[in-house]
């Protein structure tokens, strides 16, 4: 069971179906789906009638990988086809595109791709969906995440005489998200570095979550992450509805992943910030830079050699300048997945707590509870 | 030639590409489309003259089946990409994604799926598109059908110690259809049962149009399906405009396929209601629930070993609390099928006469002709 | 590498994926995308400030093309994913179905199509958006190609006692373009004749920009289309927005292609006209026919067994009845490609200059400079 990546093409590959000709093509094909059926049920400010049922095909892909004429010439590229994965839960424009892009290998420790892809951003959204441990990613990841972009990247691994190792990561990219149209000229950049001092994680570990491999020797990376997005005219950058006025955003993103004998911590700390975020148009009406900072984190432990228990804290504080628009809000997060085969085919159930401004207590309107079952399946 | 289903994974099937890793692993790939061109010559009142062509990709397809891990964890995807095939006709959200489900066979007699599929509704809906004997299904499926939806579907086979057997179907689902989102609390409950009192069909002839197989002794299938929608949101349950209020639907269906010697006969009642069917918001505006009830009847005859006449007579009859926005309608069709590769590949040619209100003389305003020429091709 | 074609499946072809069941089922698998980065700059009237960048996937495509059943029964899909594959750069209904075309082959020389696929129309559009020698078709074919439609197509082949031969193709389409619902009782008829008085190109290069095959001795192809479009609904028939009013469109195209050693001539006239093209609503708003001419020429060099320069100059006139809402445009652009694996896979640098109503000085409001890298990849 080979973990995916959302950084690389997936080349070594035992799940999918593999078609090679020679030693000159391959192509690499697979598909994931995730089904689910769960709750939301929020306190009204009298009772917590106001319940909804949430049952859908959360989604749904197909994904190409391979070269062509040359190893060191790949392609990585990802079609999504649910509702969600096709930004239709928010916007009415079908973006079925996530990934289509191509990589060139300079040598074992640089590559280079040109395309859409994602940026390297929070190794919360980095990490595949197909490798998480809760049925969705955090509020933090929501409001302040760097998403995909089109651009050029740049991945250098910088190794050491000793195990440790470093990554250093960059993209200069449009800034404006997926399958953006020509806007201004205005771009966005992005710079990473990856500390993983004990070494390599097995198959992948520091963008899994949950440590499925139980690690024998404790192992961990750390991240920073600086992005500028000049003239960013969407409210979370390459994100999020369109602004009545460009802005230049700047994110800073610490993250860190720990695995040890099937014990994982993964831990982010993301801030958004601007001049101004407040955008007008002429009637007056408001559209906000999601400005402010938050962290998530989430502590796994596989409890049997195929599942685990998990549990998440994250929170989202808005800056002063938009919290008459925005809520702090609150949640935690208990998850058990059962991983029948690692990531690609599991059985998760998630129940969680949300609350607003920091009133954790039931009777607060606006808190809710939510439930949640999820199969994933994929090949 | 292997009869697709809409109600299970596709394992044995001879005409698509298999995948096969080993005993553990399976996928098949198939696609089907549907071309056609046609007319449309509506009677204006004074002349025939209002009239349309109609020359389009009816239906783009593709379908994945298989299953990973183990033979008793099965899937079954079906993507379609026609503008009609993803609701673009009506409304501007695409929707690729038809079929998506996880089926886990327990035993013999008994699976049970977990995603988005057909509900086991009426035996029109049911049969795949890509096993009709006539174009287009028939008015009455239009209105009353049950269609898709997400959640939890049962099947079960009771066997007897004769040939007959029953077949026992249930859905748990969130009642608003494909792709849905998240509304309210209501869910849709969905049970059937079917009689097969002379053993099974050739080739799963009861879930196909037209008796290909030239069964030698009488086959037939009878079913009944009772629904419950509560809170639907949607003017047909899991299909049509938004409401302006929720209400709780009920449908009632009759069915039954009879084949023998290369006769096929199907036909089926449908019945619809709610309490207070009309909905209104705050400007006077309304939509309705189409409450009501139809029947389909169908009879074929194999004219040659791979030829079939057919003819539909089809009426709706909408209940007198919203006869004011809809009308009777009734339809005769004339079909010919011309089968090259049983259902994968045929040509069809059909001709038919629709009235309203009862009032059949050609002079009626509204009545209308229509001809079409279709070429299904797939794999 | 084999020259793609948008008016016939692609039998044989080494690029792609073969899935081969035996001599009755055949199914190439391809996919393609482009992606690009680039700018324009147009003159403001008083800077060069107003400043683009676009950054974007800008096709995705997947192909299946093959046979079943018999060899003679041909099919040809294209899906194309991307934001303006879809056509929601102008629009918001998504069309991923570009191609969708069963052929019948009667004999050597003769061939027939139902379903969508390109018209007869001006060679620069039929040529495949895979075989450009350029990132973008020139403005020529933006206002006056006839574009995909659907219908009945035939090719037919007229060979002559020496090497020469004519080509004679025809289509009997619905007029409105790709996806189109049913209108009105209007049909597009469009009729082409081709002469290669030299004989065929190598690896189909009549339809294939720049002479990557370096034909040894000199190779012309010369083609004229008719096209008439009744009742059209849209600006440009089978595409643009929707007018207010049907018009009957008249397209007159002569254009040809010459190759010899390396060097490459492309050239198109291309003529609409329309009774009355101004539509107007009860409001007073105004939509129009693009009526007009324009021309197309392209000349290209291979500098190098893999490498080619290439220049392009085009113009469009309006005529005088739409004058008042529609510019001149003029066009030059000046192209690098390199071809890694002919057409499949290369790279390419343009940059070009864009002038309004004849006036080519910088200074002038509206003149525009782009610049475009852009990289294919497909099998």
């Amino acid at each position: 069971q080979t973990v995916e990546s959302d950084e690389r093409a997936l080349i070594e590959v035992k799940e999918g179906i593999k078609f090679s000709k020679d030693s000159l093509f391959l192509m690499n094909l697979r598909f994931r789906m995730q089904n689910r059926a769960g709750f939301n049920s929020v306190y009204s400010g009298t009772d917590l009638g106001i319940e909804q049922f949430e049952m859908r095909v959360r989604r749904l892909r197909l994904r190409l990988d391979g070269y062509v004429l040359n190893p060191k010439f790949q392609y990585y590229i990802q079609l999504a086809f649910s509702k969600a994965d096709m930004d239709l839960e928010t916007g009415n424009i079908a973006q079925p595109v996530r990934d289509a892009i191509l990589y060139y290998t300079l040598n074992d420790n640089f590559y280079i791709g040109f395309g859409q892809s994602k940026l390297p951003g929070n190794r919360e959204r980095v990490i595949s969906s197909g490798n998480l441990q809760f049925a969705d990613r955090s509020i933090v990841n929501s409001l302040f995440t760097l998403d995909r972009d089109f651009g050029i990247f740049g991945y250098y691994t910088l190794r050491t005489n000793g195990s440790s190792l470093f990554l250093i990561k960059g993209a200069l990219s449009s800034g404006d998200g997926r399958n953006a149209s020509a806007i201004n000229n205005g771009l966005a950049y992005t710079g990473r570095l990856e500390a993983l001092p004990f070494g390599t994680f097995k198959n992948s570990g520091d963008y899994s979550e949950g440590d499925l491999e139980f690690e024998v020797s404790p192992k961990l990376s750390l991240g920073v992450t600086l992005s500028e997005n000049h003239k960013a005219v969407r409210t979370a950058g390459q994100l999020g509805a369109e602004l009545y006025a460009p802005r230049n955003l700047s994110s800073f993103i610490v993250d860190g992943m720990f695995k040890y004998r099937g014990w994982g911590v993964m831990s982010e700390y993301m801030r958004r910030s601007t001049d101004d975020p407040i955008t007008r148009n002429n009637l007056g009406d408001v559209r906000y830079v999601v400005v402010g900072h938050g962290v998530n984190t989430q502590i796994s432990r596989m409890i049997s050699r195929k599942s685990e228990m998990a549990v998440r804290y994250a929170y989202v504080i808005p800056n002063e300048s938009i919290e008459v628009y925005q809520n702090r809000v609150d949640e935690v997060l208990l998850g058990y997945t059962h991983y029948l085969n690692g990531h690609r085919i599991k059985v998760q159930g998630n129940l969680g707590y949300r609350w607003l401004e920091g009133l954790y207590q039931l009777a607060n309107s606006g808190n809710s509870w939510t439930g949640m079952f999820q199969v994933e399946f994929g090949i």
